[in-house]
């Protein structure tokens, strides 16, 4: 009931007291490549606090994740959401299907892109080390479950509708996954089929990982996204009750893993 | 968010205002059995109120259930815990797989049984009609779900570790289940197996019911249950992470299905 507690405390907190939301997009490196992210927070808290790494899904990183890392923001978070392909990649379909192939291909170089990204809220000013979580969605959300499967020392992932599957050779091994991991799956998602589902918490429960795996029924892949418009045939499809369900399921895992021990 | 706010304010309402519970053990029939049930409310609060049936584990309505329903009262629900086997029926194992054995065989009589239940409740003078949950443990946990499945008109179930299966020729069926429903499951549980899960799974999906499924990685059956002792090569076992996160969900569950529409 505490955790409950905190998660309201922290939303409603935030919703009260004046907010001074501050949003920069942020030009950084990873080695040679040129990234853009995102960062955005209240400057109205003071001092270093819970902070947020968001991925982003196989477009690039959009008005979507600014979106979310808004949202955040207003939760009183301190936000970063990282860019895994480079400044000015943004695919539209099929080309992102291509662009997000890559990286699923070579996960260490997913890995290294990402973890650039958390550098750069690490580094930030703002970011408590020992409260930071990484949340992303579809390929993003995959790309969390690697940063744990990497056994990056976060207290938590959250992953929105992303693929499950991890790469033969590079599976979580146990003892080494210090992130709690939160996964958010639609019922009906054919991008994640069932026997992906099945092997995750097969991985995951060998690992030894803590892990939670929420699944929202009549919800296919992109459940929380305006964008990919209502028609569930196509596989792809917003659902308000499962993007509502999983931001407050997203939030209270934050209230726990952030609680102070 | 707002339900994470809801949430929250329930719960730090009654925790910070005085409550005075009051609690009864009730004698009540369904057609010529008696049976003995268990109310706890908080009298400080005035009117009608979000309430809750409690469907016991497989060993009758014991000090486990009596103990939720405190927990309950004090978060400022109305509470009834019904007694599905009758008066002095608290069968010990093995004896309390051969009662749960015979409701599960009878699943009209055990519906009728919890239906008696919810008739106290409803009747008890405190209970909002359209604020009206049922939550049950293990044998319980199957409880709740028929009471789903037969169509009861509820806000919401929810199924702490229960058995999913249904009986053939009465599952779920389309435009039939008002009641949204949450499952509460620990991967590991032996006693409701993967085939199990997804059959549950693709019986509410056909019925198009509001359905959701957590499931904790690491825990047995049981895991809400300190009396199941921690030697998960038994298959039931309590897991303190799970029982924190399965009762915090249902928390938010709460604040969404009561929500003033």
């Amino acid at each position: 009931m505490k955790r409950i507690g905190i998660a309201l405390a922290i939303t409603f907190t935030s919703l009260h007291l004046s907010a001074e939301i501050v949003e920069e997009v942020v030009e950084y490196k990873h080695g040679e490549t040129v990234l853009e992210g995102f960062r955005a927070y209240d400057d109205e808290i003071e001092g270093k606090r819970p902070s947020i790494l968001i991925i982003h899904q196989w477009t690039g990183l959009t008005d979507y994740e600014k979106m979310r890392a808004r949202m955040l923001a207003q939760a009183g978070y301190n936000v970063f959401a990282a860019d895994v392909y480079g400044k000015g990649i943004r695919p539209q379909p099929p080309a992102s299907g291509e662009e997000a192939g890559k990286y699923k291909a070579d996960r260490e170089l997913y890995r290294a892109r990402m973890l650039a990204g958390l550098e750069m809220l690490k580094n930030d000013g703002r970011t408590d080390p020992s409260k930071v979580a990484a949340i992303g969605y579809c390929f993003g959300g995959t790309g969390v479950l690697e940063l744990a499967r990497a056994g990056t020392e976060i207290a938590g992932v959250v992953s929105f509708h992303g693929g499950l599957g991890a790469v033969p050779g590079m599976e979580a091994q146990q003892g080494k996954i210090p992130a709690k991991i939160l996964c958010l799956h639609g019922a009906l998602d054919p991008y994640v089929p069932a026997d992906e589902v099945a092997a995750f918490q097969a991985e995951m429960s060998a690992a030894k990982a803590d892990w939670q795996l929420n699944i929202y029924g009549g919800a296919v892949h992109a459940f929380t996204q305006k964008m990919a418009g209502d028609d569930i045939s196509k596989g792809a499809a917003y659902n308000a009750e499962a993007d509502a369900r999983s931001w407050d399921a997203m939030l209270l895992f934050f209230a726990e893993i952030f609680l102070e021990s």
